[in-house]
């Protein structure tokens, strides 16, 4: 008999080691997904921007699939206390990287208007690529909170989020500023405006991830107590 | 034997009765938010808009809460098939009518930027009634859907939101043409666009409880299937 539940629950234990790395790999993707699209943005590399657009189905897929996964292993494995709260964190950790893909493909599809509009925002990549670079780490370091269970750094992501938002806001101020001053770029400032918000809300999102790995970690529910943009 | 089983079951569709009772009474509220802050449009009624900023911590405590029934409803009862696709659809709801509160305190913090600065938008508020009254329709029915577990109404709900994007993106149209024309009005045509934008994700988020409550019902994945706006 205990020879059985020692083999149940090593198969567990199994089947909830392939259903975190099938979140590590949904989350790979994410972040490779957001590291196409600011490339495209700048370089106007029309094959970066296709393949943005194109692969967000394989992320989609990939959480239809993690989400499956979860309420079999619910159903068959009726799993109780840390377990439950890993697997309900999964739930919630996948609908926040499947919303950064649609973000990254946002900023493809901006990066793809402005370029079919003959324009290059060079003027603005620095400041894009920066507030995408700290984004990315963002995600990158929720992922890592994630895979070590680490809520020390998953406290880190969502602190550093305050710092995104204030560089988003500085970027948007200066946006209608330019658009105040030289009414022929409105166009072109507006699709930077839509490509800087994407940007932004991958912040929110790795913050969010941060969020759901303290509630697995910690049992506690961290959600909506820090600040939030507006 | 039976009776016990007979009894434990009638407990169990209590509990899952109060589930439902619960994310209804979250909708409600939800409801009332969008409601409250349109109204504090074009009106400029400082009430209103504090009262939408102020409730959104209720709609906040009640996801929460919400999530932890679930937790403990599927820990203590095991739920299999059906119930389990009920519970787990639940918790993606939750999230979507949390997101819908959000938006709703995004256009309240919109419409108090515009009054503090001494405008009043009454030249595009016809517009963003009328689009705030089709996602408020939608919002509604997809909560109706999910009460009755209609499938046909929630399928309805989806289609519906292509025109709400098509309308949405019409009005962005016309406030950049008017900042072209006029760009002493760009402060206040960005203010617009911001909740027009924030009344537009209400309808996709009111579509994603659709969804939810199709997988639910028939147990299909419909997520991903349908034109996103961008």
């Amino acid at each position: 008999m205990e020879d059985i539940l020692h083999h149940q629950s090593s198969q567990f234990d199994e089947e909830l080691g392939r259903l975190r790395s099938d979140v590590l790999r949904m989350g790979g993707l994410v972040e490779n997904q957001v590291a196409t699209a600011i490339e495209a943005y700048g370089a106007c590399d029309p094959r970066a921007i296709e393949e943005t657009i194109a692969r967000d189905q394989d992320i989609n897929a990939l959480e239809k699939q993690i989400d499956d996964e979860s309420a079999q292993l619910i159903a068959r494995r009726q799993p109780t206390a840390v377990d439950l709260r890993l697997v309900f964190g999964i739930i919630k950790i996948v609908t926040d990287l499947e919303r950064i893909g649609d973000e990254a493909k946002k900023i493809a599809k901006g990066v793809r208007r402005i370029c079919d509009a003959g324009s290059n925002p060079t003027q603005f990549a620095p400041s894009i690529r920066q507030l995408a670079k700290a984004v990315m780490i963002m995600t990158r370091e929720s992922l890592d909170a994630f895979a070590r269970l680490d809520s020390a750094l998953a406290q880190k992501v969502i602190v550093d989020d305050d710092g995104v938002d204030a560089e988003y806001k500085e970027i948007l101020h200066r946006l209608v500023t330019d658009m105040i001053d030289d009414n022929t770029t409105i166009g072109l400032a507006m699709d930077i405006i839509w490509i800087a918000r994407a940007v932004e809300r991958i912040g929110d999102h790795a913050k969010n991830v941060a969020e759901h790995v303290i509630f697995i970690v910690d049992g506690r529910d961290v959600r909506h107590n820090a600040y939030q943009i507006d």
